[in-house]
């Protein structure tokens, strides 16, 4: 090798080391750009720079870097209703030709116009009524297959965006922050597993095993001797409130060291979070930003947060004001 | 640099190829050394090289890669009965000193006497009625404190060694090899989850949320002010026969491409498997190895292998023999 030679191996080396170089220091900044410089984006940081230190007292390896992350108005948007409520009514007039009585008939009369007041404010019995007429009846497959065309297809009322575009751009970048520094990062939603699972993967970077969500009843049976699983009209886990922690147990198995959520609905998993041994985190994203997005907390029927507020300000979580804490809401339009 | 610098980073280069090469290629007869060179190993190494391979026509993503291993008689021994019930014998004679009754009243009485075929042949009820007793009533960490501690210490009656090293090498093997090539790998077991996640990662390399299992009820409470999850005398879910697709819709969300079982409890699964599209890699394992294991199959009470060993034969999938296929049953003695 002559010395041209060797100053191109050289080089290749000074490439290599910087590309590594990289890879190990996953500077914040690099991750975060949707995120203004304040508080709560330092707390994040500071979090993840601890626990990843390896021989600092608050290490913890990567196994155990568990982050579960609510997903209706923490992950995505929820106003003026639960997107998946959107979801319910463009498959209840898809079916209305077979059930004209729906028209005149509650729960379907007030979905079908658009009384999102009224939906918002159901007792569960009528949701699951809503739920066994919409979400059941069909396989996994199928359903699968209705909700990835819809999610594509539908747009909200108000942006003219599909769903999958209604989500967090800063949130986006933390879940792939967090990915990056070894956290394994899963959704633990009070929406239908079913419903986020095919596109969860697309929008948040997190594959269908690792979200837990609110359930249907299955059932394994052989049809025309293919087999096939059905959805059936019965609640089998509703992932919500003490739901939520019984959840992150039933389906992840450990206790998460960072939460994220936004409402009382996610106050326990958050508490179950928190009172782990060594670090932990717990965050809390307020809706204070009527201009760009929506601005709702106590008294909202939709991701109301009341006492998770108090809680989050009486033990110290991070609490994000969307208006002063996040540089953009959504991402760029496609 | 002078001369000798650069032959240094010639070196060092050598070196670094070499390791990337080891990385790329990962030839299976380093990974699978307790597998005789029988069809088996074959039918296991086509199948991975045809789904890694890019551009041929069976390519699967590596998040797709999901491969479902069964528990009982598939990753450990299960004779002369799920090891489970040796640890539900531990506990009840743990707590016989509050419940003296115990030791005349059934289902208690058989398993203290250790009549096992008589707790082989019992009725879900009474295996409920022994797991309520044995499994409930404590929070979920403590019942993982109890599970890490009899792992470790408990012995098994015909070998006197800790159960977890009861597993079958070959299995651990293919699990490490799979895993090297980018799949995911899942147990997928009629065991009860919370008994199998304090144990599974140091045995099989697969952390708590990958597993799968059956489970009690659980609730989140507050004692003392601080949350805990209570594991009740409940059953939630079981998950074998039917259940088994079903609990890996619910638990994964996807359908794996390669399953591994032994019994018939593991047949829908196995069914579910391969009747997806794409290549598809089914297999059970035999227990036939009276001298270094034991043999059984059409008519133990415990694994039994009747109506899945047929549709094994008439569809294909790839059956094992411990005899003849394996050259290694248990780990080495530690």
């Amino acid at each position: 090798m002559d010395r041209t030679g060797c100053t191109a191996v050289r080089r290749s080396i000074a490439v290599l080391a910087i590309i590594f170089a990289g890879f190990t220091t996953l500077r914040a900044q690099d991750h975060l750009p949707s995120w203004n410089d304040t508080a709560p984006k330092k707390a994040i940081v500071a979090f993840v720079e601890k626990v990843t230190k390896e021989g600092s007292p608050d290490f913890v390896p990567p196994g155990e870097r568990i982050a579960a992350f609510d997903n209706d108005g923490t992950l995505w948007a929820e106003q003026p209703v639960y997107f998946q409520v959107f979801f319910m009514e463009d498959r209840v007039k898809a079916l209305l030709p077979q059930h004209p009585e729906w028209k005149h008939e509650e729960p379907f009369a007030s979905l079908l116009k658009r009384d999102m007041k009224a939906v918002a404010a159901m007792p569960e019995k009528e949701i699951v009524k809503l739920m066994a007429a919409t979400h059941a009846g069909m396989t996994t497959d199928e359903f699968s297959q209705i909700v990835t065309e819809w999610i594509t297809t539908a747009r909200h009322p108000k942006t003219g965006r599909p769903f999958n575009e209604m989500i967090y751009q800063p949130m986006v970048e933390l879940l792939g922050y967090l990915r990056a520094n070894g956290f394994k990062t899963f959704v633990v939603s009070g929406g239908g597993v079913e419903f986020m699972r095919p596109w969860v993967e697309k929008a948040y970077g997190i594959p269908p095993e690792q979200v837990v969500g609110s359930s249907a009843k299955l059932r394994f049976e052989l049809r025309d001797g293919k087999p096939v699983i059905v959805k059936l009209p019965e609640l089998d886990f509703v992932n919500d409130k003490a739901g939520k922690p019984v959840g992150i147990q039933k389906f992840i198995g450990r206790r998460p060291i960072a939460t994220f959520g936004n409402s009382d609905g996610d106050q326990q998993m958050l508490e179950w979070t928190a009172a782990g041994s060594g670090a932990r985190f717990a965050l809390i994203v307020h809706h204070d930003d009527a201009e760009r997005e929506w601005a709702y907390d106590r008294k909202s029927n939709v991701g109301k947060l009341d006492k998770a507020l108090d809680e989050a300000n009486a033990k110290g979580w991070t609490i994000v004001s969307m208006k002063d804490d996040w540089a953009t809401i959504f991402p760029p339009t496609k």
